[in-house]
């Protein structure tokens, strides 16, 4: 597949990747971009990931075959407002957005007739650092694709979209909506806010600079994720509370089982907690869950 | 300074480490290595770390000018209790222990007079990989070694330990053993806690597989540490459970107060929690707090 005309709305690292990605495979011609930072965009330009600035999403969209949304969730149901009577018929339209069941029902709402060539999707391929300038073209390689996919969709359309992501190097999986929310706010959206309430948590301290002091190797690949974008994860943690709020309550009890065997000083328990955890992630790292 | 003789009891990452490191600054003649591994002290012999296995930690420190004490920090005082009437008079003996407060309560029942040779230290060093074979001469490189000094050592002991850490490559402070275990229980031991706990939850539920499946990079680093070695951790957990239960309560606070703020779907106060976090996590790795 070759897409004459591709509108990315959100050239950050993961719209400016798709873009480079997609020019690099020769897979689309003109790439028109949008975006709230006048700099950035500029930035997109001048390292080749886009081939012109749209002055908004609507513009952006004109006569493109594909577009990617790739903005923090929460301003997805606007953009589809904005761009819904400009769409051309037959253009598929996707999205890059860290939870669905919000996007999808924003998608509903918003886009009336042109449901159907919405196609949710979400790259596994987050980094603590944002904007184009963190943009790579091998950024997806490897990496999971999620599609979650509407029955309205046209299946040849969901065919196209997910041999583009496989040209550009991603692992393409079919998951709900729903699934989806649940096993990212378990494997994603639960560690990001863990990272983040323990780096604030030290923050807040008198001693917090003798503290990050003393912090090493330990400390620093542990919080790398609380060096993530604060608006995206603001977005992702609103639009999936409700999944979020039942993994926190899991974590929780599972702290206060350990605290209760750091007060009792059971140590047998306690190295049979650590060697299961150590065991089942090494299981993971060796590729048993791929 | 140069050592003849040197004992290392307990040839792990740690002291296999230390082993290769002084050997390559030319700072010590023969090693001899104590441990409870046949094939770790043969790997140990076989790197060069060590020059020859003693029988046990008390024929190890027979003529040693300095021992260090690298193993598990529970199996510390039983290796005092064993070692005290064979060390030389003068020979300088330290540890590597992760906690400083049992260590020196040990110490102090166990080796009688020779207390004022034993100087407590703790090198910041640690990794998930265990063992000698992943040891490295230059692990200590740019790394903190933390010297907590006791009020018996001879100042020019503490001077000489001081300048071979420096000589291989460690930035050594002091502080006292209450003020250490509490600074690392924030920035150490909890995050320990909490990526064991993480791993732990996840793998025990019955969708396990499914999860770990669709596990990315950012849960990997944020549970590099649930790799660590299961015994020194459940030692360290037991040794130090007073401070690290104010850690968990400490971090339970910051939780409930975020899981407040999911349930209200807070966005302005999530944001601004994220954005703190990031900037403090921010100055922290621009060496604010060096």
């Amino acid at each position: 597949m070759f897409f004459e005309r591709v509108a990315v709305i959100g050239v950050g690292l993961i719209g400016g990747s798709f873009a480079l990605a997609l020019k690099a495979a020769k897979r689309c011609g003109h790439v028109a971009g949008a975006g709230r930072s006048a700099a950035n965009m500029q930035r997109a330009l001048e390292r080749g990931a886009i081939d012109s600035i749209a002055s908004d999403a609507a513009a952006a969209v004109q006569d493109a075959d594909l577009v990617l949304i790739s903005t923090p969730v929460a301003q997805i149901e606007k953009i589809f407002l904005s761009i819904n009577s400009k769409i051309k018929a037959n253009a598929i339209i996707t999205d890059a957005g860290s939870t669905k069941r919000d996007v999808v029902a924003a998608a509903r709402a918003a886009l009336g007739a042109r449901i159907a060539q919405f196609i949710p999707a979400h790259p596994i391929a987050g980094a603590e650092h944002s904007g184009v300038a963190a943009a790579n073209p091998e950024l997806f390689r490897g990496r999971r694709l999620i599609l979650a996919p509407l029955e309205e969709n046209r299946k040849q359309d969901i065919e196209i979209l997910a041999s583009l992501w496989s040209a550009i190097g991603a692992r393409v999986s079919r998951m709900t909506p729903e699934a989806h929310d649940a096993v990212f706010a378990a494997v994603s959206h639960l560690p990001h806010l863990l990272a983040y309430a323990l780096v604030h948590e030290v923050s807040e301290r008198s001693d917090a600079a003798q503290l990050f002091g003393y912090a090493a190797g330990g400390f620093r690949d542990f919080t790398r994720i609380a060096s993530s974008h604060p608006e995206m994860w603001r977005d992702i943690c609103v639009a999936n509370s409700d999944q979020l709020l039942k993994e926190v309550a899991r974590f929780s009890a599972e702290l206060e089982k350990i605290r209760k065997l750091l007060e009792t000083r059971d140590a047998a328990s306690l190295e049979k907690l650590f060697a299961e955890a150590r065991a089942a992630r090494e299981r993971w790292l060796s590729g048993e869950y791929e």
